[in-house]
Formats: C-alpha cells, sequence, structure tokens
C-alpha cells in the first residue's frame, strides 16, 4: 500500500493578526511546519498551534527563518553561518517548549521562504541550518528540495533528508520548481492539482511547464495555508488521495 | 559546613552590543540567570554563555523576562496572563536549546527587572511565571524574593522555590529590599558587601538601613554583573566566604 | 448647516499581515488615525495609506502607541514619561515623512489602544503624550475622549483638544463609555448606530445603557475599521447623515 | 583657505546599551551621522543625540540602515526596491522629529553599514536610497563613496552627492578601499592617521597599501567613534588639521 505525507506551513499568525485556517489545515495534513516567531508565530499562537497538532495527532516540525517579522522571511538576510545555526537553534528550542506542553515534540526542521530557497544553492547557509539540526538532535529529519544543497548537507551530516514536492505548482522537465515570476507556475485547480498528487504518490510522471511528463519523487507532499482556496485544495488532494487507496500518514 | 549559592546575571549582551564581564562572572559564580532574548541575550550571546557556564560547571537558569527590547525588561507590560506563560515558556525553550547543545540543560527559572519586581506583589502575574514553569517541567526550582507572590505560588504549585538575598543591597528592619530611590539603598565597598553576605549565610543578622539588626536568609545571594565594580565586588564575596570556610555550590 | 467629522484606524497592516479594509473606509471617513509603526503599520502600508488619503482629500492623523507589536498595543507599558514623549515623537516624525510624500501634512494625533485609555486617567502618561506634539508643532490638536486626563493636559499646554464620540459604544448615564466587559457595551445594528450617530451630532440625547438619556457632545465621531462589518457600519453612519443634511468634513 | 568636514557615526546605543562616547565625538566633528532606529537608536537616544548636536551646531544627518537590530545593520537585506525606499523614508522622518525639536533639521543622509557597502555596486538598493530623499526633500545631499553606484544614482537624481574618505583606512593604488579582510586595512596610529587626513585635504597624495602614492578626494572625512581610542584618533586628526590652518566646517 502507498502511503504518503502531507505537510503544511501553520502558526503565521502574530498577536492581532491572523493568517490562514490552521484549524482546517491542522485536520488535512499529518505534518505541520510551525513558525517560530522569527517570521511569524507569537508565542501564543505556537501554544494553540502545537495543541491542536498533538491532539490530532499531527507531526509538528519547527518552520525556521530568518529573522525578518517585516518581511515575512521572504527576504534573504546574509547573517554569518555562526549566526544562522544559532538563530535556528533558538527557533527549534522555542518551538519545542510548546511542543513539549502539549505532549508532543518536534520532529523534524524545515527552512521558511528566502531561507528555504536559499538553501537550495547557498552552500554555506544550508550548511548552517544543518549544524544547527546536527547539534541539537541528530535524530531529527530535515525537510527540503530534492538535489537541493539542504538535503545534500543533511546526508553528509549523517541526518535524515525527506524530499518534499509541491502540490500546486509547476515543474519542469527536469524535476525543478518553475518559477514563480513565470505564467502557469502556480496551478489553482483542486481536481487538476489532486490528479497530479495522485501521480506522484504513485510513481507516475506528471506534465511538466512543456508539456512534456517528468517523475517527481516524494517523501511529503506540500500544500500551501495560507492562500484563498488553500483549504479546499488540501482537502481535495487529502480526498483524492484516500478514494485511490493511498494512505496519509507521516514520513517514516 | 555551611554551603551557598552565588547567582548573576549574565548574557545580556545583543548584538554589537556588549555589557558585563560574563566571562569573569562564570567564574566566580555558581548559577547563570541567563537572559533569554526577550529584554536581552540575541542567540549568539546565548550560545556562548552557555558553553562557558557548562565549562566551568556553573548551573545555567533561565533569566525570563518581559518582552520589551528597548526597555531592558524593566518595564512592567499589562500582558495577560496566558501571554505571559506563553511568552516564559518561549524563553525557556530558546534558552534549553543552547543549554542543550552546551552539554548541560535549564536548571531553574529566575524572572528578570520588571517582571522580577512584579512577581512579588502581583500574584497574577507570579501564578502565570509559575505556570509556565510547571507545565515546562516542575522539577524545576524557582528563584525569588522571600516572601514574594511568586515563591507563594511556587510553593502551591508543588514546585521548589528558592530564597535569594542580594549582596549589594540594603535591607529593612522586616528583611524587605531598601527601594533604590531612597538614599543608601545601594552598597558599594565590596569589603563591606563581602562581610554582609558573610553573615547572611553564617545565620547572623546584618545592619539594616535604621541601624537595627536583622536577619536575612536565603538559599542563593545574588551578585550583580552589569556594574562597574562588579567583578571585583563578586570576588570579593567569593574569598571572603572561602576564606571562612563557605563552600560556594549551587544550591541542591 | 451641522458638521461632522468622521474617524477612523487605518493602516494598521503589518508586512504579510493584513487588517482591515483601507480602501474602503478612506472613502468614508474625513480623518484617519494612521497607525506608526509601533503597534502596527510597516513603512510600505505607511506610505500606501497616505497615499490615499492624501487621494481622497482625507486628514492625516498619528495613531501613537506604545512600543508593543506582540500585543497590537493592546497592553499598558510602564515607560517613563521621558521614553514615552520620545516614542512618541519618534512615531509622529516617521508617519509625517510619509505623509510628506504624498502632498500632505500630519495634521492631529490620536492615541491608540491601551495609550488611549491609560490617557483617559493616568495624568503622567496623558502630560508626556500631550509634551510630545507641544514640542513638535503646537499648532496639532489632540484627539481623546472628553474628560479624559489627555485633554485636559492638552488644554493646559495650549493644544487644541478634540473630543471624540464612540459610534457602536454604549454609553454611562454619566456619558462615560459602558465597560466592554459588559453585556451590551457593543452595538453591532448598522441602522441603529446610525441614528445615535445623528442624534449625537444633532445635540439630541441618545439612551443610555440604563435606558435613561444621555447627550454626548463630540466633534468628532470614531467608526471602527477592522471588525466585520466595520464598512457596512461606517457607510451606514455616513449615509444616515448626508440623508438628514449634516455635512461630514473634518473638525475645523 | 582649505576648508574640510568631519563626520562621525552617533546615536548609536540602545535602551541599556550604550555605544561610543557620542559627548566627545560631538565636540570634535563638524557632522554626525545619527543612526534612526533600524539597526541601533532607540527614541531617548535619538533625541539626546540631536540636543547635543543642535547645542554645539555639529549638522545632523540621518544615518539611514537595513532593518536588523540584531546585526547591527552590517547584514546584507534582500528588500524589494519599494521596501527599502519605505523604510529609509520612515527613518529619516523619524530622526527628523528629534532634530526639529532640537531646532535642528535633518541635513544630509548617509547609509550605514551593509545598505553603505551594498550601495557602492548594487544600482537597485542605490536607487532605492536615492529615491527616498529625492521624494522627501531633494535638497538633502547624499554622502557615499567615491565612484560609489550611491553617488552616481544621486547625481541622476539632480541631488547633491558628497564624497566621504575614511581616515583610518588603508587604500587601494587606484583609490578605493582596500577590504577589511586584509592585513593592514585599518590604520591605528592616531599620528599616521592625522597626517594622511592632512594630505587628503590639502590635495597631495597618500601612501596607498602597495607602497605607491594615490590621490584621495573628498569633501567629507569619516572619522569612526565606536572603536577603543576613537575619540583620541579623532582629536588628533582635528589638531593637526586646524594646527595647519585647516578649517573644520560643515560641507557647503
Amino acid at each position: 500500500m502507498t502511503t504518503i505525507d502531507l505537510n503544511s506551513d501553520v502558526g503565521e499568525s502574530y498577536g492581532r493578526w491572523v493568517l490562514g485556517d490552521d484549524v482546517a489545515m491542522l485536520d488535512i495534513v499529518t505534518s505541520a511546519n510551525v513558525a517560530c516567531g522569527f517570521h511569524a508565530g507569537d508565542p501564543p499562537t505556537l501554544r494553540e498551534t502545537c495543541r491542536i497538532a498533538a491532539t490530532n495527532r499531527v507531526r509538528i516540525g519547527a518552520q525556521v527563518a530568518y529573522h525578518d517579522l517585516a518581511g515575512f522571511g521572504r527576504r534573504f538576510v546574509d547573517a554569518t553561518p555562526a549566526e544562522l545555526t544559532d538563530d535556528v537553534l533558538y527557533q527549534i528550542g522555542a518551538l519545542e517548549a510548546f511542543a513539549k506542553v502539549a505532549g508532543s515534540a518536534v520532529a523534524y526542521v524545515k527552512p521558511h521562504g528566502a531561507l528555504y530557497n536559499t538553501a537550495v544553492h547557498h552552500d554555506e547557509h544550508a550548511r548552517a541550518v544543518v549544524e544547527a539540526v546536527r547539534a541539537y538532535d541528530p535524530s531529527l529529519p530535515v525537510l527540503g528540495l530534492p538535489g537541493s544543497r539542504l538535503l545534500a548537507r543533511a546526508d553528509a551530516a549523517g541526518l535524515r533528508s525527506v524530499r518534499e514536492a509541491f502540490a500546486d505548482r509547476a515543474y519542469t522537465p527536469e524535476a525543478t520548481l518553475v518559477s514563480r515570476r513565470e505564467p502557469g507556475a502556480v496551478l489553482d485547480d483542486p481536481r487538476v492539482v489532486a490528479e497530479r498528487v495522485l501521480a506522484m504518490v504513485s510513481g507516475e510522471p506528471i506534465e511538466a511547464i512543456d508539456g512534456s511528463l517528468v517523475r517527481v519523487e516524494a517523501d511529503s507532499i506540500c500544500v500551501h495555508g495560507d492562500s484563498p482556496g488553500a483549504v479546499a485544495m488540501a482537502a481535495a488532494v487529502r480526498e483524492r488521495l484516500t478514494e485511490r487507496g493511498v494512505e496519509i500518514a507521516p514520513f517514516s
């Protein structure tokens, strides 16, 4: 039987500002990338998010970011590797406290936004993130893009690397992501998206941006949580997978 | 043989700004109240502070504060109890990550600045701090002022309360602190201070602000770390105690 | 002909987080209380808000707050009067830059949230806010609650004080606000609210919380901008006033 | 008679943390690059710094930075040009309020740290800074490195560009700065530094890092304010210039 993990970003509210429908998403996904306060996620938000995740038996991951609240972690910050390692440690620890009081624990680490994109090609920042995870707990997996420096560094450090695919993003014939700046980079039809995910997890090719066929391998599928229609799309993906006998469960 | 713990605030630098001589203080004290980022203490500072503390076998405590970097945690913030509990949890967790990678652990909690002073009389905030500690790890002691709501709430919650006295502060005949606004509230002669601490830990009375004698009981003595002459005073206290056969060791 | 000013809080988004429908509100009100970055309002938000306000000939006011992003300025912060004065100056100046590039200027000051409520009774903080306005530009009016320390201090300093009433809040027989914690404190029927505002500006009594009649005098009416239905209620107030021949214009 | 401007970074304390000896530096320089709160400089610091500058008839400049308190503005932040323009506007406006209440005004703009270095070669960020100045007040000069994109963009926008040289930095034979990472990049002998500045302002060549002679042209000389010995070096420069009949005065 085929099994797949669904992950999504949650805990991205901050004080008075609400973002996304975490309650609904935590009813759909099996892994929750919880913001840790550096790009989003004030302490009460983290506590409540971890509480719901633990109740729903959703795995808690630390969604670590550059220290940039005003930019929502979407801007590269040229921190030294040592600073970045320490910033990541701080965030993992902070989230761990809330996971712990919820009866759970931080179970993996996934970089957010600009840090995620930077860690694809920026070896020093990729290594700095991995170094934080290794120092904190070498049994924690790292989630990232297949072929990224992040996963290469995780492998080299003896950490478990978890390959992620995106439900609603177009792919090149080489199985890399089409830049958001190009037309057609983001898909918005829940049915189309659900079929693509089904193909991915079944080991079948999907249509690349140029119409050719490409195989995308993944241990976890990311469904977005903060766009309009996010919940409906995530629900469609889950429903289609279940319907076809795919088990939705945390990556092992 | 008499034994006493010496504690001091450390880790209160932030990025480019340096405060105190932590290397020297961590050679003198047995318990380190490490800032957690809300009033001071950026991640690289926390990491280095925990590393030195662990190397020197100094116990690491979480010096938790109101969220107020500009005010250095010296201003009361009227947070709801739930917000305050979550802010304290966030800080303990963040520090724990650095204690852990240093091979140590957060071993107690002490509020900083305005939160320390508020928790003397403000039952809701005292309770909120205690609730964070209880939820996180009920084996962690709470350091505070004898007679404070903080220690009362810690006792009521089944936590260990640790009574603290101040080396360089004047006391009233009722064994409470003389307000800093009053003349003579802060002592600055290392020899006088050392003698007073020796008396306190020997169970003998010290001179109160009005000339009468008062007994101040304590499980730990706080020596300040960020004033000019702080290191010299702390060293004088340690030397005088050792000279008279008092063992300097973490509170048990 | 009767004339009244309508004011509302705007510019309270921050980076990725959006709050309220400023475009719609800036089409209804005549005075805009623009956040200045301490409780909400990142620079791009301030620029865009000032641009729209200037285009619509809506007057720009500085909505100054305690420095507390995580608490959205809703928590009292026990700043010293000098700190508070400087925090207010900083905020007025920052907003002024955006008002200026939009071809407008900061035309009044109104405290936000906890600072607004504190300045009703806390003489030192009321005075600190007024001192900032006086030092910056003594021709700037201060908006506040009738009977507040804020307006008393503004009067004493020779500033113009502008009395504000709330469209959707219940009043006591003494013309003070009913606490939000009490049932019936906030009204939500646009038609009822519109009629009450019409009565207020016409110099007629409205029904107090106990059923008695009370006269509420005001130079400006505050309509809320961030609740569901806020725009509809503000539009209903404006429509009803216009229908009855009341001119909606900035306070003179 | 030769005239030269001396500038220095001031106002870089923050809350409890003190950096540099601003009182001494504001007695030596003629232009003060005052931090604006994004990398350093809390409101009370800005107010006091502007007060002293105005009293001493020292010109006030806005030392604008990336939004990065933990990194002291020393890390590149990949903000969009529009975000950067708005961040610069916010900072200029905030400082203007304190300059105004001190009876002075913001008289020029100089980027700080990573923004200064980035604006040498990064055209979009150079342009974004210039756009903020142009929109705010096109009569304000921009201080920067000769040959930088910043000054080129300032010229292109019709702003006055002010060329700056560094008193204590080694130069290449091409009159560019030797990177701090190379040995000999920073000079620390006050007498040597004073002689070099005298040569620069007299239109005579100085010794480049390779021993050749190079002419460095400047409208203003930057003397550092936050290193040990900073005040002594700045005083030595001023004394030597005065001794040789060079007038120390703000750039015209």
